[in-house]
């Protein structure tokens, strides 16, 4: 039996690099519980600086044999991950919780998603279409030169570096989205778990092992690295042989992956989604017509996962001469009866702290843990404008609701913002139509407009952008959910004038896979 | 008439800021005929910092009309500066042909094919599918939440700037591949002029100029700067107006480039192609088949435009221990009747003699004006690998032939190799099928594989991928040429729960463009 194939809950503690395990060396940490802050077993040991090479060697050697895979087996290999990771989601859900201080019935719907997703890769895999086949056909008789053939289609771009995002232990972290789109793509995954839920990631890791394992790929398709600090990770982004990273975290980890992936000999992209506020438009309409409904609907978007969702709405701008009475009463009811919620890790909880006393200008008071109390401000526009810094993300349950006296200081608002995961405005349909202006420049601003919703919830499906210009992402061109996550570890190959015999499936003439393929 | 509506060849040497021409400043330069090294009027005048800031803020002002123009009006621009150029074409071919020491039958094929492109680009954006619209309808009562309703497209990325190349002054540069896929996207475009040939970049954008005057679309659609050093083309790419950057040149300065871009508060993405060998592979079959042809078509490959194509084939990789006489013979024969040839630059002539001279360890004889000698030297393997600088791109007529001893050595020239536009094989079917291993190296190293043929001449379709990893490009996942060119200048974004009436036509339930959609 190959290390791997066994699956258990039982968690040891050391990275997993191929079919070996990490050494139990000098630096070590363990998981924090949110609630009381106190330690939970057992030990976890950073890897050392050679099985972080090692893991991405192993990755080079696997690259070309994974990416050669035919559909139907990288098919199975996903759907064997999640039957894996189902068949453990009770240990799986439970440590998430633990290690989060989130309920578990969240898990279970984010096991759900999580498989979900990898299910739907699965789907798109075997079905096949998605490398963008095109064939030109030769014409030989063509003046003044003959035409060639040329067909082009996806390949995978190779190793790929994921880090796991704190707020989704599941969903965007070892078996998550980048782990699951880039294995689609045909890049063999090293996973840097997080410091915060490593319990969680050992459990999903061996649940990918141990599918690595029973389909007999190459043992570099996949490695998982526990670390104390920054520095495997960054070692990682460094390593010649990783050729794309997928990131979900803050905009000061992300820009440092960034600016490491930059400085490379040979620079390479890092898909990274850091920071958004996601503000949301009320339109006069909208307000007369629902305020107290809208109110309840933001409560519960921006509380959500304690408010550590990368698409909470952290800013509301909403006209201050309309009768927003009814919103706001309603809005003020349901923050005052809120309990103070744990965030994620102590660095979380300081930086959400500092950030609201130093923004509403008060001290808070200190719960249990990384206990925090909802903060939902109000602020007139012309305020808001003098403190850039209120446009900053804060990851947490916080809110802060802007007045403008017009709609120049909406669009100014608008026009002000960085880029953006998502933008929202609810209004009439009516209003809607009248303000194209305000449309159009948040069409600049965000990858996802919402009209009369909320921005959490991010519904994996074909058409879905995760996803906006920086520092919502590195890369607005793609999308960390959905379909097209995987185009973002794939790239371009043209075959020009091979033998049908030596081409790709994907390019035969008879097109045995059967994709749906574009040609002139 | 507005500025911009006249077209002529005269040349007056300033930038092209929307409707305004720049200032006659101090800083001054002149064209250069390569053919013996004298000065060509007229004078031109480098754009002052505030008219490339000028045309940044013109562009930006721009974006949006431009962004939303409809596809029938953007398809129309796209086909009047083709005409436009044809117009000029004349005057276009002559100026080319003076600026660069190439013959005129060379420019008047480039025009074609500049032409040719755009109008590509024109078809493209009047079809409309290009935009990748996806659309996921909402199911109201899915458990346990209703799903929502997902429609998601391609939108412009904004102000695009874009680097003329040195060895393509029609269909690289100011009217070249980079601009008309960024209008075709929808971006506004400014062009950073190339000093080697800057009248032909003058009339190009009059050309463009006049489509935007006489379509009445706003002037920051489109400026050209002129610059006599790297200053105007730095500050273009920090500007944080300016949204990405195409870039065909050489591997220093696409790197610069890419470095600065990176280093912004908002980081922009670079297109850069920069910097390829283009190795060849022949399999002893090929040489033995068909030595003499294989050694005309390299011939005829290496030495079209002076050497001075990207996909210039550098290195040739072939077996020592076959019957190679015929093909090496019938390569030196060609070459020992070739002229020198003018290179486009001092810099391109003295980089060419240098790596010439150090590699050869002879000293070469100076020719009238840039004029450089055919080189072919031949090396064996082992030899090749104690030189690590002998696989770097050298712009000019030269070719290195690298002999090796069995298959391991070629296959450890092919994993030694950096990111390439294009490889190619020559050999038998048989000889492909049994290379499997060759094949599947050289498709994770380069954009473009090649069969029994030359890489030169990139073919303007669907299928084709000018692109390939680091140095080959800044962005394997991308091409240059070819209808995908504009992914490059558009970014993912969703609209969700919109009313009908509210969406773009291309994601309405009508479908009024009848464009291809993605519908789950």
């Amino acid at each position: 039996m190959r290390i791997g194939s066994k699956l258990s809950a039982e968690l040891e503690g050391r990275s997993i690099i191929g079919e070996s395990r990490g050494a139990a060396g000098d630096k070590t940490f363990k998981a924090i519980d949110p609630r009381d802050g106190s330690e939970i077993g057992p030990v976890f040991y950073s890897a050392l600086d050679a099985e972080v090479e090692r893991a991405a060697e192993l990755a080079d050697s696997a690259r070309r044999e994974f990416a050669e895979l035919s559909n139907k087996r990288r098919s199975g290999f996903l759907s064997a991950i999640a039957e894996n990771l189902e068949s453990v989601g009770t240990a799986l859900v439970r440590r998430a919780a633990l290690e989060t201080g989130l309920p578990e019935t969240r898990f279970e719907g984010e096991l759900e998603r999580t498989c979900g997703q990898i299910r739907m890769f699965a789907k798109v895999v075997s079905e096949g279409s998605w490398v963008d086949a095109r064939i030109d056909r030769a014409i030989a008789d063509r003046k003044p030169l003959p035409k060639p053939d040329i067909r082009s289609m996806l390949h995978p771009l190779g190793p790929v570096a994921v880090f796991c995002a704190t707020n989704f232990p599941l969903a965007f972290s070892v078996a998550g989205g980048d782990t699951a789109s880039a294995f689609a793509a045909g890049c063999p995954v090293i996973v840097i778990a997080n410091k915060a839920h490593p319990g969680t990631a050992e459990i999903a890791a061996k649940a990918i092992a141990k599918a690595v394992s029973d389909m007999g790929l190459e043992e570099g398709v996949f490695s998982l690295i526990f670390s104390d600090g920054y520095a495997a990770g960054q070692s990682l982004v460094s390593n010649p042989l990783v050729k794309a990273v997928g990131f979900t975290g803050s905009r000061k980890g992300g820009r440092a992956l960034i600016d490491i992936a930059a400085a490379r000999p040979e620079p390479v992209p890092v898909f990274a989604e850091m920071s958004s506020i996601n503000p949301i438009f009320l339109l006069p309409g909208a307000i007369a017509e629902r305020g107290p409904s809208i109110a309840e609907g933001l409560h519960a978007s921006f509380t959500l996962g304690h408010g550590q969702f990368c698409t909470k709405p952290g800013v509301v701008v909403l006209p201050e001469y309309v009768a927003a009475g009814p919103f706001i009463l309603r809005l003020l009811e349901l923050t005052k009866g809120s309990d103070p919620v744990p965030l994620l890790t102590r660095k979380i909880f300081e930086d959400y702290m500092e950030k609201i006393e130093s923004r509403e200008k008060v001290e808070l008071e200190r719960g249990e843990g990384f206990r925090v109390p909802v903060a939902v401000s109000t602020i007139r526009a012309r305020e808001f404008f003098k403190h850039p810094s209120f446009a900053d993300e804060i990851f947490g349950p916080s809110m802060l609701l802007v007045l403008v006296d017009n709609d120049d200081e909406m669009f100014d608002i608008a026009e002000g913002l960085e880029g953006q995961l998502t933008a929202t405005i609810h209004g009439t349909d009516d209003e809607l139509s009248q303000n194209r202006t305000l449309l159009s420049i948040l069409a600049t601003k965000a990858g996802r407009l919402i009209f009369n919703s909320f921005p959490t919830g991010v519904e994996v499906c074909a058409a879905m952008v995760h996803g906006g210009p920086f520092p919502a992402t590195s890369d607005p061109g793609s999308t960390s959910v959905g379909k097209r996550a995987l185009r973002r570890f794939a790239r371009l190959v043209a075959y020009q004038d091979f033998p049908d015999s030596a081409l790709p499936d994907q390019l035969k003439d008879s097109n045995p896979l059967e994709i749906k393929r574009f040609e002139e």
